[in-house]
């Protein structure tokens, strides 16, 4: 269980396509997961995810701990059963949910009306963000929590410290996860389950150095990389990543965390990742934002014959627009001949089929682009 | 075109199954036709109506009018094409849309911050709910909006008194639906749209049936029953019903507006009732209720071997319900396995698919119910 065979490698970048084996199934990499955040991928069934082309999806223990619990879920005969997704899931730790309540990320994001979280070495005092009740987690409790939720892949509980941290405040951050990780393998009892530990470091390089060589050490089966995706500039990102994958092993899956854009999927996949997350495709379909290939756009794509361009169907140039958002797209909404006009109308009548619509299609995007991705990879082309 | 072929008569009853051919091909009746207000079945897209069972949808004059407009739609190809619906399609006449903006009609929902409408022999002004803007609608202007939209089956632009009106507000209201009819008659264009006339007369045996003998008279192809579903009492409804069909055509399909619950589909079958449309699988979906067949049931459906009970599932106690709603049923959620205790945390999350769930096994419900009482009709138990 949890193999992870490279079937193809490029010979001019560390990008490969690989079969990673799961209890639930096997995953062809790069792979792209949509988020799931209360069990549900925003508005589509798991048949829709199927059709759409999702091999994994991954949910949020925060928000599945808060509400409906995990004692729930497990009675129920865990995650896979509950949601009715007999795919892989992935849980992540519900550490970046906790340390998004945090003081200094509450500050950046203008929020004054939540509590902050308190860390400590035991874990983290919280608040619900559902009703304020007073929450504490550590490692051992997201391990416990996973466990009862049942998804194949799960997360160490890791310190996830803001975007432009002191070098310091990452330091401590990158130490506490490392002790998080070990005190999290030594409760960890199913083995149906791979344990997925999280390299921080911010944007320093001596940081990442040390953090991507001590998890290396644990030999977990696969590494992840935390504490990329919020508010750091693009070059930095990439620079980052580049400096992880130098380091975590080529014989296990790297994934990396809360990315992306689709120009960042590639720039990634060819600096050697495999897995992504990211909230986007669903969270911009919700303002009415769709993904559309585009040949003259701006927007490149690394490895694949196509840019891109963002389209918000909101504007006012869309209301009499009655061509489909991409002849060639193979969603629900673009093969279904339905136009950006009723599209648009759809969401100005906040009909959720409108939301579905868009969700739908921007699934379709990313999938396929890894799916393209692939090809680039084994034709040698990124 | 609109030919109505009776395929098989209830000895017993007034029930009956039919053909009724439309430009976008037949309908098999007893019919349920979802409401798609804005130009959808909330968060419906047209191949889940298929997949549930959908023959024809109706769409609101009132609303499309409003947004996105007729003239789009009609640039767009029409609402079939706009949609991405090519089955039959009805469309309402706005008539009971304005009428509910109507000053009695306001001050029996408690309404203030709503200007009234004002009915004139002409037409009925009245203020837009989007933005307050005053409008003027005419029989006239209806049926150029409905030919725009072009439906398969349009409906003549009727007055639709509030329940517990006086005799003689119905009265007026008859005559006026009455001149109405024959106004709409006078402009009507495409031969390709069937337009079907109201019978109006609330709870008043004569009126009834002045107003039926009179619609009867035009010869249409269709009549409907219209002014029954709005706060009356349920005999005094299948009372008007078995008047009308006392009198309306057996040789021409009838259309009940507005109905409704599962025991009053099938106590309207049973008079000679043929085709239906109602708003509450889709709306008490989004209030968290469902429909489910109970053998126990205190509610029993004429013609069918089961009874049904309407069930919240936002009550507490269905929070650790593992069980699926109905093993028998073949909706998304049962058919999928998700259980009530999944289906409750969705709409708490207030996350659209589990709306979007419950809307399907309700309208599967409702096509599965008429479907049976189409093999009751045949078999004869009806």
């Amino acid at each position: 269980m949890f193999e992870y065979k490279i079937n193809s490698k490029s010979k001019k970048s560390k990008a490969r396509v690989g079969f990673f084996n799961t209890p639930h199934g096997d995953i062809i990499t790069p792979v792209f997961m949509p988020v799931g955040t209360v069990g549900a991928v925003k508005t589509m069934s798991p048949a829709d995810l199927e059709t759409a082309g999702a091999e994994i999806i991954l949910a949020n223990t925060y928000h599945l701990h808060l509400r409906p619990g995990e004692n729930l879920i497990k009675k129920a005969g865990g995650l896979h059963k509950f949601i009715g997704w007999n795919k892989p899931v992935l849980t992540d730790s519900g550490g970046f949910q906790v340390f998004s309540l945090s003081e200094p990320a509450l500050k950046r994001r203008g929020v004054k009306t939540v509590k902050p979280a308190r860390i400590s070495e035991k874990g983290v005092e919280f608040y619900s963000h559902l009703d304020g009740s007073r929450r504490f987690m550590t490692p051992e409790d997201s391990i416990k929590i996973q466990e009862s939720l049942g998804a194949d892949i799960i997360m160490a509980f890791d310190y996830c410290p803001p975007a432009n941290s002191s070098k310091l405040k990452v330091q401590e951050a990158v130490s506490t996860t490392h002790r998080w990780l070990a005190r999290s393998l030594k409760v960890k009892k199913r083995s149906d389950q791979l344990l997925v530990p999280i390299c921080q470091g911010g944007v320093y390089r001596d940081l990442r150095f040390f953090s991507a060589e001590t998890i290396k050490s644990f030999n977990l089966g696969a590494n992840a990389i935390g504490g990329v995706s919020v508010g750091e500039k693009k070059e930095k990102i990439y620079q980052a990543v580049e400096w992880c994958t130098d380091i975590l092993p080529e014989g296990s899956p790297r994934y990396l965390m809360g990315i992306g854009y689709p120009e960042d999927i590639a720039e990634a996949v060819e600096r050697g990742i495999d897995m992504f997350d990211c909230v986007l495709p669903t969270r911009l379909a919700r303002h009415g934002v769709v993904w559309k290939k585009s040949k003259s756009s701006v927007k490149k794509i690394k490895g694949a014959d196509y840019g891109y361009e963002q389209v918000n169907l909101l504007k006012s140039k869309f209301k009499g627009d009655l061509d489909i958002i991409d002849e060639a797209c193979r969603c629900k909404a673009c093969r279904g001949g339905l136009c950006k006009s009723y599209l648009r109308h759809l969401l100005l009548e906040r009909e959720p089929l409108g939301i579905h619509l868009l969700t739908f299609h921007n699934l379709v995007f990313v999938f396929d682009l890894v799916s393209d991705l692939r090809e680039s990879i084994k034709s040698g082309t990124l």
